[in-house]
């Protein structure tokens, strides 16, 4: 019996977690269940996709990740499961699957499991934990929904590259308040070609120094490394990276390579 | 081997839950387990009746639900493990069972599996683990208890109905900051008749139109509906309807039914 | 298959907590996950050592327990895995298992199962995992690195005594507010021989009775006991003692007993 994750914007203190689990382990009592997190901001979509994007290669192939983001009856909205990468995800098409994929799914279906959608109250117990179920059990895609081609396009902000420069903007922030941006490390190997950079950010901050540990400067100091979502992350070592430099979500940073 | 819910106020910050999971898992390794809630506000009995009566009927019947609210020692009061729609639950017979249950349990007992209460310091790990894996193991109660025939009655606060108005009151607000009332969908149905209405709540605020979905409404707007919990519910489209409404639990609601 | 427990100061928001539990799956399916907690303060040792140290003996022998506190890759910091009172721990030499352990445990070994530590991000997926998965299958800690004699100190702050006073301070605040000092039950036993004694905190306060049960005095009034942790603990009946009585982690407390 395979893996059902959930990542969801339930949250832990209300019932609605507890009722998902519930109709999964009534249907799948063999089910593992594992928690991605429950904490996405409400109707959070990149987040979402920057939590699941980052965590599902961790669990084994054949694992089924639920999402319940945004997943309350719309008259416009498809319920969607796919396969990608030998994983399947569950969730409404509201743009979560285009941000979550870097190239096309291997396969897609609308889900067709229930009829009589509009009195549908709880679409995460009443279709997508049946549609988790049969695929945790080895069910096919085919056999619960019909094929669809294409996805709910959802743009995420994409670094700019001007000659020398890479303009990025800042995309998460993680509990230890380290700040995560939307440059890769492919991007930035790409263009740097082994030359000397400084990272701008704020008004008068930058750092010209790659690290490969957030130990690698003094504690209280600020550095830039790759951290394990391979995205480049500003930090301070054993400090408040995102307080203390006042770097949210959404704020610009630039890299500028040399000569 | 069953399922064993937990619903504390135990938090997860501390070694409290973990504690009760390792006596359970040490008692029944076979044991599925799974967190209702942590997070119920510290003694508060009718949130974790509310959580849990809404939670309970997506698990398979046999389940075990494990309530640790106000459960520290207490000359007087009784530890008990009942029976109802065929699950299980076991805690204090401080009112939680009353406001849990709509009817008469099909069982209760009161607990006899320790003698020296007096220098107990952990009911939750000492007695209540114990019944709930006897329980989840598929033993009896009896085995467990004597048979009690009453169950320590905590009242809920009951809307009121005078003609042609319904008074009801604030029980719950969730995690999205939608406002859950104690006005129940059979209630409402009951009084309208399919008669027009209006909601009023605050000084000025009204809405007369009952919706099946939270997005109905355009982005921002109030609207009123009933959610997976058949309460009826006041909202804001993808809004904060809590805060923005100033609607908090305790405070009162009034429907009035034309002509 | 053996439990492994997690304790870390990863939080539940991000996909850090989630990669290592799909890490741990990958490697051993069938384990029995249990989080201890995620909610440690970040980089918080003594904090860790005082949650993992009241909750490890509640599981079965054999269980194994992970730490991810302050586990990111440093040039001097040894990965090591332990056995003590049964139980298993994994985690790094940074100072936790002295405060884990009242005594030498029965066995240490310095983790040797990956090589290039230098490019190493995420040590607590990369080694910590395969420890812990490996210990639980039933493994031998021989065969994932080489004895160690020593662990890396780290002092806790202990309780002074002078004649008839025991100077302690306080460790921690649970979720209910509780004030948690670092005075056991048997030192206090051993210093009492059975005499009256005051306890005083802050400028004006005291009490001079031990109760058993945090409901032995009025809802509202301070009492002192020995909680399930086995220390001297300052309590409010239903009340927050911390905010209250302005009580917080390294205030100091002095017991005096008479004559």
């Amino acid at each position: 019996m395979a893996i059902i994750t959930l990542t969801t914007d339930l949250g832990y203190k209300d019932f609605y977690q507890a009722a998902l689990k519930g109709s999964i382990l009534s249907l799948a009592p063999n089910v593992t269940l594992v928690d991605i997190t429950h904490d996405i901001s409400a109707f959070n979509i990149p987040q979402a996709a920057f939590v699941l994007k980052n965590a599902f290669n961790y669990f084994p192939k054949g694992s089924v990740h639920l999402i319940g983001i945004d997943s309350v009856f719309n008259q416009d909205t498809r319920y969607l499961a796919t396969r990608y990468k030998g994983h399947f995800f569950v969730g409404s098409d509201n743009g979560i699957f285009s941000l979550l994929f870097d190239e096309a799914p291997e396969e897609i279906v609308e889900l067709n499991i229930m009829q009589d959608l509009k009195f549908l109250h709880f679409p995460l117990t009443d279709i997508f934990a049946k549609a988790a179920c049969h695929l945790a059990k080895g069910g096919k895609l085919k056999e619960i929904g019909l094929p669809v081609e294409d996805l709910e396009e959802k743009m995420s902000l994409q670094p700019v590259i001007e000659r020398n420069i890479i303009r990025g903007s800042v995309i998460y922030v993680d509990i230890f308040q380290n700040v995560i941006t939307n440059i890769t490390k492919d991007l930035f190997t790409r263009i740097q070609k082994n030359r000397e950079f400084t990272l701008f950010f704020r008004r008068n901050e930058s750092i010209s120094q790659l690290s490969w540990h957030y130990n690698e400067v003094p504690e209280g100091e600020k550095l830039c490394l790759f951290g394990i979502s391979n995205h480049l992350e500003i930090a301070i070592n054993k400090g408040n990276a995102s307080g203390l430099l006042g770097l949210n979500v959404g704020d610009i940073v630039r890299i500028e390579f040399y000569p």
